[in-house]
């Protein structure tokens, strides 16, 4: 019937998921539940994405109390709100245009947000300076992502563009890659060693792909999603990665959204930018490096609203131009996105009326994110058939799971990979929803697992029980 | 420096509008104002955009209290908000995952809000059946709108792919056609008879197309943006429409994001779905229609909280499932923009305590743009060297200028488009920021500026007191 018989091949590319077929399943035992059917679980535990209200933990009272007020500035009368909160929003809305949540934004986004986020990257680099024109507010880090490499991407010339990326590496990156017409160079990094990344893995990665492709740029995750160096990547590390792609002359992306996220003992965040800044010149005013962030991650987790930033460093005036009109032709971000980054970079101070509670807030997640690392890692590594290499940062454990060969086997007569078949069997029999290792791409003949960290304790504890039991059934199953 | 030397053509084919340099004028010249320069004016009106809030009307009531009650729960233990806010708003938080806004929804929208808009549709279509299978809920309209271009675009042969768009035409439309790599094709809707669109013109450009490109769908805007087949088409005018595209197996476009748009004595929004219904088989059966809604526009007026949706017909599954893919494994869209939208689909009952409020707020709005439809009509129409169809729906006045040779030579001089000048002198002298027509596609030597005129009365009279006095001081400079 359709005269759409021709549909671009980037499209064909963007495949579903093999995490799909887990969450439509999850659709059905929900509905299941609700007719009454007996499991032996009452609800699915869900921590197949990374954000934190998904599983238990609640927003942050400071965020939501001045998005509220935003929205409804008639809540600003009232004195139930603190009065720092009523400050706030007032102060926001005066720099939304007709003093309206509701109205667009610049779409480079509000320049009293973009002024603040510069003044605290400059902060939190030790005074390494930021510009406000070197930085996009957009609807969530991914997009701005995809605008970057919409600019890194040449879909002109025979030769396809070629982009490195981690493996394991979060799906989106790896699909907005394919979507462009480009093509996703993996780099394994070394789970043996805490999921460190060795350059000589880039440069192997690097020559086997210019026999096929045009390799511009390297994208990292760090902190890792899934997993990444140790979680948390190491300043030495990091400037091996600088040398490296200034020797190649590759672009660094750098996915910074885990920054807020560490919590390893000898683990700290430092960003790329600060690094090479560090390294002095000729490196720190040639490498051109663009760094994401995002309000959907670290505490504030407000995945639902949809912001996020990045800041550009060291590019050419004239691809600067291209970028500019990129991001600004279009509609502007969410407004409430754009809110909830400027309130993540500039909390509460420690003389104002909310900081108490923030900071009761902030701990107790900071306490269950670490504890449930640890907690996670001493369960898994305690299975048969599991390893789990520490959790110093990021969202994420993201085990091994050594699958029994008949495992392996049913697997493959059921047309599912051997880990998407695992999760599924998790989800059924114990209800848990997780992410398979094959979404995001691992070694050939590893399987993997994602769980979500960011959780109620209480979940937490309830997961592994049921994960536990659950495995020591399957091995016997399987063995 | 950069290795950047090859950026796709695509991207270079991604411009910056006439209308930046008026918004980075109007910034400057807020400064001034701000820093105490004298001008013949306090503040700039700005009637560039088509955002309600922007210019001093206020958001629905309604509207906002449900959206802050799911932000901060808390609210809803308050009786300060009625009874019927805090059911909504609990039952909106029981569709959320974890019951926070703050969680990633599935990424096509939240079912049951999805399921809502479906009998929305049906309700509107008088009975025409929609089903939630075939809408998927977006960051905004245009966002829907280019996922589905990615379908139609085919990339991979030597021929582009064409789009007829109406001319003028809302900007943001024809980039997100030029950076997909495809050939926007200019229909021209003829002003003189109210901007009626004319099957003729469709032919004519579509025949003109084939020689360099390979049209295969046709977009409409109705009611219109900047301006429309007397801002709102008739059914015959649809029929014509539908049974063109049809013989000439073009996809229907059809964006229809003013519906709630429509003030004329004698017109009335329908939309092409219920058209096409009732033109009966073969036709209801084969024609493929995607139409677009926001809760941008119409009273609602959202446009920070970027929420869209876009409806589906007639497609064939296997380019459904390839929709459902690019659909389905980004993120989701804001959360706050998803609810918008059910609210605006799903107003208040004349029984629920709400009503009253709503109901007059909406009804001030109505009675608001149509006193200032024929407001602007009227005076410009009075104005020598202007002339403005009649304002029946959509939210701008478009009118055409007659600019004396002079001016246009001068702003041949200044290196602006003849109607960029106009607007910048007009931003200069009277305050007034407008938008040109040459960022729309006019006529060739025809001139046009486009005002939103959803906004205040009082501010209304005031733009056009200031325009009428700058135009005739204008003209008498140039005559």
């Amino acid at each position: 019937m359709s005269f759409l018989q021709k549909i671009s091949s980037n499209v064909k590319n963007i495949k579903q998921l093999e995490y799909s077929a887990l969450a439509e399943r999850t659709n059905q035992i929900r509905e299941e539940l609700r007719q009454g059917v007996r499991k032996p679980y009452g609800d699915v535990i869900d921590v197949s994405f990374g954000d934190p209200h998904r599983a238990g933990l609640k927003p942050l009272s400071f965020v939501r109390q001045v998005l509220a007020a935003c929205l409804y500035p008639q809540l600003m009368n009232s004195d139930k709100l603190p009065a720092d909160v009523r400050h706030r929003a007032q102060r926001l809305l005066e720099s939304c245009v007709g003093e309206s949540v509701g109205s667009y934004t610049a779409t480079a986004g509000i320049p009293e947000i973009v002024q603040r986020l510069s003044e605290f990257i400059t902060r939190r680099d030790g005074g390494v300076p930021s510009y406000p024109e070197n930085i996009y507010i957009s609807p969530g880090s991914q997009w701005a992502l995809t605008n970057i490499l919409k600019i890194l991407v040449n879909t002109d010339g025979p030769s396809k563009t070629g982009v490195l990326i981690s493996a394991p590496c979060h799906s989106i990156t790896t699909l907005s890659i394919l979507g462009l017409g480009a093509v996703p160079i993996p780099y394994y990094l070394n789970e043996d060693e805490g999921w460190t990344l060795q350059v000589e893995e880039l440069q192997r990665a690097l020559e086997s792909a210019k026999k096929f492709c045009n390799p511009v740029a390297l994208y990292i995750i760090n902190p890792g999603n899934p997993a990444g160096p140790r979680h948390v990547q190491s300043t030495s590390s990091m400037q091996e990665v600088i040398r490296f792609v200034s020797e190649k002359r590759l672009f660094l992306l750098a996915d910074e959204v885990y920054q807020g996220c560490v919590n390893g003992d000898n683990s700290k965040f430092v960003s790329y930018k600060k690094v090479l800044a560090e390294m002095g010149p000729p490196l720190s005013d040639t490498v051109e490096l663009a760094s994401f962030h995002s309000a959907s991650k670290g505490f504030t987790g407000e995945c639902g609203l949809r912001g996020g930033y990045v800041e550009l460093v060291n590019l050419d005036p004239v691809v600067m131009k291209h970028i500019h009109t990129l991001f600004t032709t279009g509609s502007c971000a969410p407004v409430l996105g754009q809110i909830a980054l400027d309130l993540m970079t500039n909390p509460p101070k420690p003389q104002e009326p909310s900081y108490p509670l923030y900071h009761q807030e902030v701990q107790h997640m900071r306490t269950t994110l670490a504890e449930n690392g640890k907690k996670a890692c001493e369960v898994l590594n305690s299975l048969p058939g599991f390893s789990c290499q520490p959790v110093e940062g990021g969202m994420f454990a993201f085990p091994r799971v050594f699958l029994p060969p008949r495992a392996i086997q049913r697997a493959k007569e059921t047309g599912m990979q051997p880990d998407t078949f695992y999760c599924m069997r998790l989800l059924e029999e114990a209800g848990v929803l997780s992410m398979p290792g094959c979404d995001f791409g691992q070694k050939e003949g590893t399987y993997h697992i994602r769980l979500c960290i960011v959780i109620h304790k209480d979940i937490m504890e309830n997961l592994l029980r049921h994960l536990a039991n659950f495995h020591q059934k399957f091995m016997m199953d399987f063995c």
